[in-house]
């Protein structure tokens, strides 16, 4: 996907804050961070949203939550707590067609919406 | 878990809106829906959050979104976007402590917190 930023990223075409990396997924910071720890997990293979995946895949999407509990310890948050969003076309907030967690946490998230 | 509300709903022990259910997970709508659609996604086994997952649940969160996707696409949200949530501890807003993904749509959401 040759015009997808955050492949461009995973590729080291564009320099990101990368905070973790394995053969199936990346994980970078937000460059407009919405929490005190606002991290994203993308997987290494291009899948525009949530619409694309497949069944087979579902062990990738997984993977991405492991990452998420791993990188949320690491930040102190396994008992403050964190929020882990997927958004799926404009109309929800998504902004990078690469389906992408957001892993949000440091501050208090009382409503589910906001 | 005797004591969890959820369990309790997949045993059929309390009654809830389901519209979805398998093996694996087990969907209803949320008796406080925060959009037009507001359906919760749940795993048939307890796991009380993410931190509480292991490497060999993968494919058991990452089949929760698939089932997202269908129901998704039965509500229409396709094209119009979902929002994919999952919070983990009181801080992040959990209050039920059975591992649960959100699925709402049907409403504009613009910003990733609200």
């Amino acid at each position: 996907m040759t015009d997808c930023i955050f492949c461009k990223i995973i590729a080291g075409e564009i320099p990101s804050s990368q905070v973790y990396r394995d053969e199936q997924a990346t994980a970078f910071r937000d460059i407009n961070p919405a929490a005190p720890t606002h991290i994203l997990i993308v997987p290494n293979k291009h899948l525009d949203s949530v619409n694309q995946m497949e069944a087979a895949d579902e062990p990738l999407i997984g993977h991405l939550f492991s990452i998420a509990k791993s990188l949320a310890a690491e930040a102190g948050l396994t008992e403050s707590g964190y929020r882990l969003i997927v958004n799926t076309g404009a109309g929800a907030g998504q902004t990078v067609f690469h389906l992408h967690l957001h892993l949000l946490g440091g501050k208090s998230m009382n409503h589910l919406l906001g």
